[in-house]
């Protein structure tokens, strides 16, 4: 029966009944009470411990539940008909080797994968795609989420998502990015790169070709890599994506018609035209990342592909991490209102959801003007930045670098003059407490070019100079090094 | 060159470079200046039209930024080469009719899918699964966001999983779920659904057979299908999932140990056991979603499958929008030590970020022990609530349902006594204002019974009898129309 020198603890922390329970499943687990035996009844085992029937009924019911005991009405409890060997980890388990967890191609081609780019560190000059969080004004955006916080309470299960910030989201895009849409077809996701995988998914089966720009954006390619795509890389010409004279067939274009992304081209309207003509004509879908359009510095920024089209097969993603900071990591696409069904399934089943407090807290940001009033004040302040940045550059190694200004974005590419290697060269950097990122590694197929992808935006001008000073000061050391080598 | 009777309005409300702007760019658009035809030099222009030099410069750069013009210096601007026909949207586009967009087959499969449970139109009684969110605690949680936003100004990138909310919950999730890990383990992503996908898109290549319970989560059913599985539908005992004497061996198995979905059954400790030998013998992976064990008003919660594992081979998925309220939408996984760097990098490729403000505002809200209060306290809720809910239906309809009070939850099934179809019962209750799900549509292959499943947890006392009569109403009418019928 039960250990005859079983004893419980009065003055133990733990209460009578849980002394109870471990006390018996030990002794099951250790194979002392083995399977099949049957324990006194639970008055009988109260009285041999001198504790209330209750303390003991609780246990046992706990045992029962977690399968320990078989009860039945009326009868003794009987230790579960399962063997020591089964019911333990130790032994049966560990004899025979455990076999390893098998992962999915998917996961190797991950652990292969060129992006995001790994081992930067902390952000430091001059990261790209970085939005300067120090001037963004904090404290009218915790009010704007303790406001939505507070009138949550009224609400019970909300739309995924939520039409007050579709409403204000729209309005915004509609006056600034000429996009043409209805409310309902903005589609709110946790970063641009959902929206993205998702729109990817949607339109490609496994096998289909996708084109995007060569240089292009990484995160782009993985996501239409994970969609099971083919990728075409497409190579640019001074007005963007150079799609004449193809012969291949894509499913689906990815571009960055504002703000080409490295080169900080912004496609023509010409080239615009005929990318809209083409997929007309072939049924094909396009993704048109609008990353970080709102900040635009000469001349007025072109309407987006999105409205040109009318939104027929032009997946419009934005993001407001680049017009706000990081860390929102929310995005948003906007979508033919012939799928807004299938995209909300499809959201659905992804989880790719954003929560409801911080889409209202975004919808009264946007609203209240604090949103707009902030994109205007960080225009007069990355302008500066790109300027500062490309006369800083040019006084630090003008001679071994050709800049193109971008007009506009956060970052700016420079070509490097002569035939240096662009990535040993950001090793050096990196080395020197400066991020760059290799233009050769933005390339989908054929590399096309050597140079510097280098981030302005977040940082102010003493560090601008001081950057584009250690730049400087490694592109001489290592071209000296490699004289000295030769 | 210029139209003799352009002339600009210095009263409108556009600016002069802006009504330049159009009116040349309506010209080349409408082929009064065809391509090649060169314009006044920006001097003469200016000159012809009584501005400044500037106002025109700006109108020429952004018109050649566009892709209208070319420009070059010192010579005069020329119309771009290009055909009336390319630039224009309409005759040439239009003259072909415009090939429709193809979608994936994923997309075709979504449009079919039979989850989410769609048409339940507002929340009511008794739909499953939510959260009362009238007790939450709006106000603290309120203060929580404010105090992440304001402290946020210092950070600048955040690691995608925040350090604060991994310690956080780990020290909740080992007290109270028995979970061994560490706290890096820990993936926050925007609900338990994106999780779910993630892994099992990182363990399953198409093809791979994945078992899940049946009767079980249809959420997990379509993230299995999403991921390329062929699904096995493993039926349940009384103990759980019924694995013994199979002869398929699957990549990846889906269970809900703590509160089988939908039956609301405790996995025993000896089918975890089984079920965890047999995942290490056969390098099987298991998702352990653990939804709503947060509430769990009989005897002890039992330990969660992970614990008892070590952390080898289960991925335990969990999240607040159980225990805190469905909008909050943050969810996590805690996944293997080995495979902490490729899921971080699946959530990378697949946007499956949550925003850095909330996750530290949910650290601020667990550490200062408003998590563990608000579960607390809405674990004597739920508990009356249940106990409510079965006393109702006894009351109501006990002679034509079988009820199985769950011993935690938020969730219970009735059985239907006869061959009663369940999903026209759905419907009837639908019409008369009562949300039910048919037990019938919860099956992986043969369909194994007829009943309905009825959220309790967010229906206070009132609501419960007042939706208790509706159903023993509908129930006592549709079977007598059935007999009229008949």
């Amino acid at each position: 029966m039960i250990d005859p020198d079983f004893e419980l603890d009065r003055r133990a922390d733990a209460g009578l009944t849980r002394q109870l329970y471990d006390r018996v499943r030990a002794a099951i687990l250790s194979g002392t009470l083995p399977p099949g035996r049957r324990l006194p009844s639970s008055r009988a085992l109260a009285r041999q411990l001198g504790v209330a029937r209750n303390t003991v009924s609780f246990a046992i019911d706990q045992l029962a539940m977690e399968g320990y005991l078989d009860t039945a009405p009326g009868r003794r409890p009987i230790v579960a008909g399962t063997t020591k060997a089964r019911l333990v980890t130790g032994p049966a388990a560990a004899d025979r080797r455990p076999a390893a967890l098998k992962l999915s191609r998917w996961a190797a081609r991950l652990r292969q994968a060129d992006w995001p780019f790994m081992n930067e560190g902390r952000p430091r000059p001059f990261r790209p795609g970085v939005a300067d969080p120090r001037p963004f004004p904090h404290e009218l955006w915790a009010r704007c989420l303790r406001r939505a916080a507070r009138q949550a309470s009224a609400r019970s299960v909300a739309k995924e998502n939520r039409p007050s910030l579709q409403a204000a989201l729209l309005r915004h895009l509609a006056e600034h990015r000429g996009i043409k849409a209805e409310a309902h077809q903005i589609i709110v996701t946790p970063s641009a790169q959902a929206a993205i995988e998702l729109i990817a998914r949607l339109v490609l089966d496994a096998g289909d070709l996708a084109w995007l720009e060569s240089p292009g954006y990484g995160g782009a390619r993985v996501a239409l890599e994970s969609a099971g795509a083919r990728l075409g890389g497409v190579p640019l010409d001074r007005s963007g994506i150079a799609i004449a004279g193809r012969s291949d067939r894509p499913r689906l274009i990815f571009v960055t018609p504002s703000h080409q992304y490295p080169t900080g081209r912004l496609m023509s309207v010409t080239r615009r035209q005929e990318l809209l003509a083409f997929a007309a004509h072939t049924g094909t879908a396009i993704i048109e990342d609008d990353y970080d359009s709102e900040f635009h510095y000469d001349g007025r920024p072109v309407a987006a592909l999105q409205g040109l089209d009318g939104g027929a097969r032009v997946f419009y993603v934005g993001t407001f991490s680049k017009s706000m900071f990081a860390d929102i990591r929310v995005g948003y696409a906007i979508v033919p209102d012939a799928l807004v069904d299938v995209v909300e399934r499809a959201q659905r089943h992804a989880g790719q959801i954003v929560s409801a407090p911080l889409q209202d807290a975004l919808a009264g940001f946007v609203e209240d003007g604090h949103f707009a009033a902030h994109i205007r004040r960080m225009t007069r302040v990355y302008r500066a930045r790109r300027d500062r940045m490309v006369a800083a550059l040019s006084a630090e190694a003008g001679d071994r670098i050709t800049i193109a200004p971008p007009p506009g974005g956060m970052q700016l590419l420079v070509e490097l003059a002569d035939d240096r290697d662009d990535q040993s060269l950001t090793r050096d950097l990196a080395a020197a407490g400066i991020t760059a990122r290799p233009l050769s590694r933005h390339f989908t197929g054929a590399i096309g070019g050597q140079g510097l992808f280098l981030g302005f935006a977040a940082w102010d001008e003493r560090e601008i100079d001081a950057g584009a000073a250690i730049l400087g000061r490694v592109m001489r050391q290592s071209r000296r090094q490699r004289r000295i080598r030769a």
